[in-house]
């Protein structure tokens, strides 16, 4: 049976709060080294404090920062130098009232003293004495033990992938294995009696390489997913349903590259009926008007229009965000993007979402055109701006925020 | 021989534009699906057109556009059917004066046709006649068989990191394979005896745990490279030297992290000296300063400040371009951004490129501050902003651009 008549066309904005299927993937353990861009099963607590002692923070000498007070260029105190913290052990020496202590940057504070009072502000005199010229408060030239991090203080919470920084941090704190929610796997189906392997050397008649999975795979990639390219299955009724069937058990999400005929679209409705429930068919986007939305027991599934651009686009509004939500995340990374005027007038639907592709030049955003057809319309272009869905258009010389594609 | 008396401090902006080591990393091919992000060592020229036929762009009829003229509702044209084109098939018939063929999306275009009109302006008035009430141009409804690309051009260029779309134009123009330069291997050295290896469950009085050498490994892998975590080493004169003999025959990059003692930074310095020519030593950046530029025989090292987040704010700012660099990109990935008003002046010595972390909240960029031996004052940013060499600072209210971190 197919969908189609049952279900109307929705906006962006609906399916991105209202499609909402509950499958997750499972968490694992994954070494600090995998663990760049993973998200976060649960924030990750500090077992203890950071940096865990009294460290110095700069060159100079430990002191009771009491015996420092009114030193001045004109008037110095004079403290005997007791002895030298060496990095990394524990300091053999105590810091009594007019004593103090060398100490490197990244020292521990020796007991006694307060304070570390920078090399600029000191000489050595005479052997074993130590002339300080300004004064310096307790706790200065120094961070508290628990300064960086507090014991049970989140290092990173749940939901946002990890940054390059974050994996310092949890480095700094001992942790070297992250509970992290599994990449979703998303199988690529492609479907179309036209379409042929990329790698098929000369094309017949009317047969077309398939593209769009290729790019679907780095997008997915882009987004912390593992693409699995599930092949290409011919327009025969059937097929794609069998096909739907077995790789729905090994998939997070499932994208159907759908063929652009009447026929294959139809199929495509068809077969998705037959395996889940159809939240929708049809999108109001442009390009990508002909999207199908379906849950399979809680797995989400998304049907792409035929044409790669157009296909490429809702996958980018609406694959991404549902592929950061099976993952666990709750917070995507920015993108980048970048402001410029238009150069000219953009008509839009009002309740329609328009994505148009743009090549940025002196912040200056050409709008490109062309048939939805033409891949290369989407490789020539910097990025994309959105007109919203409740926008008749934009004018000439408007500033547009662009995304960018990196 | 230390080399730090002989080099002078240098701005960013110099080192951006002067320290420029010779070595790229080798050409190697790699399959389509490896190729995301990686770096063209040449373009890659379209062997044949596409898509290579003339295709139809909607469902339809062919026709010959010359029938259609002044086909209105109120004086529509009849045309005979002729046949019908199948997907992925050369057509079986030819369209002779006052004939059409059924055409699907993306079907190709049969001999004696010129265009295609859509579905929506036509009817089977009866079997075999089809009724046409508006007129289509030559070329309506179709793509030229070299519209998307020409024979020749160039899929993607040389030097620009492959993003999602171009595997797809790749792969439609069966390119499977792609020319692209290798992954940088950058070879991550920590030097300081109060460093100990992250795996360290407890820690001794006055060690730390090395957190710089993951994020920077996190940094190398979000710019294509590949990290080699090449372990700790003492203070100890000598130790480092013969470290950094060892691991250079196999790094495309050196990134020193050095110690943050007085007697670390001479150490790494003379280390350096001794293995290749030290090209600054000094860096007008906050934070960052002690910052060392060296050239080993072509490849670039970069010796780091002890702090960690002063190390990874260096290696963002010099590290990073250097690395794109050395893997033949000259056109690194758009990073994301945004723009917010800052919530505070900010002070800037002139001549001196200022990094400064800000949380971002409703538009508004609040300046982290704290000592730069506090990574989690970079794990709580959102980003950073540059007040560039030539400024004195920015006044509460400005609006500013923030890198974002992803």
């Amino acid at each position: 049976m197919s969908g189609r008549e049952f279900f109307a066309a929705r906006t962006v904005a609906e399916a991105l709060a209202g499609f909402r299927p509950a499958h997750r993937t499972p968490v694992e353990n994954v070494p600090l080294a995998a663990a760049l861009h993973r998200v976060p099963a649960a924030e990750v607590p500090a077992r203890s404090a950071l940096p865990g002692f009294v460290r110095s923070t700069v060159d100079g000498f430990a002191v009771r920062a009491a015996d420092t007070y009114g030193a001045s260029d004109g008037l110095p105190t004079y403290l005997d130098l007791l002895g030298a913290v060496r990095m990394g052990a524990a300091p053999a020496v105590v810091v009594r009232p007019g004593g103090c202590v060398a100490m490197p940057t990244g020292g521990v504070l020796p007991e006694g003293a307060d304070a570390v009072v920078m090399v600029e502000y000191t000489a050595e005199t005479m052997p074993g004495t130590i002339e300080v010229t300004r004064p310096v408060a307790p706790g200065g030239g120094v961070v508290r033990a628990d300064e960086d991090v507090a014991v049970g203080a989140a290092l990173v919470p749940a939901g946002r992938p990890l940054r390059a920084t974050d994996l310092g941090l949890l480095a700094a704190a001992g942790v070297t294995t992250v509970a992290v929610h599994a990449r979703p796997r998303v199988a690529i189906v492609s479907t179309g009696d036209e379409v042929v392997p990329p790698d098929t050397a000369e094309l017949a008649a009317g047969q077309v390489r398939d593209a769009t999975a290729s790019a679907l795979a780095g997008l997915v990639a882009d987004a912390g997913g593992e693409p699995i390219i599930a092949g290409i299955v011919s327009d025969e009724p059937g097929t794609l349903r069998k096909r739907l069937a077995e790789i729905l058990p090994d998939a997070d999400l499932v994208v159907v590259s759908a063929g652009s005929s009447v026929g294959a679209r139809d199929e495509t409705a068809d077969a998705v009926a037959a395996v889940g429930e159809i939240w929708c068919h049809g999108l109001a986007i442009k390009p990508g008007k002909p999207t199908l939305l379906a849950e399979c027991d809680g797995t989400p599934l998304i049907g792409l229009p035929g044409n790669p651009l157009s296909a490429l686009v809702v996958f980018g509004q609406v694959g991404v965000p549902l592929l950061w939500r099976v993952s666990g995340c709750d917070a995507p990374p920015p993108e980048p993007g970048t402001r410029a005027r238009l150069s000219r007038d953009l008509a839009s639907a009002a309740g329609r979402l328009d994505v148009v592709q743009v090549r940025v030049r002196d912040g200056c955003a050409e709008p490109l055109f062309g048939p939805s057809a033409l891949l290369s319309v989407l490789t020539r272009a910097d990025g994309y701006l959105i007109i919203p869905e409740p926008a008749t258009g934009l004018d000439a010389g408007t500033e547009v925020e662009i995304t960018l594609y990196r």
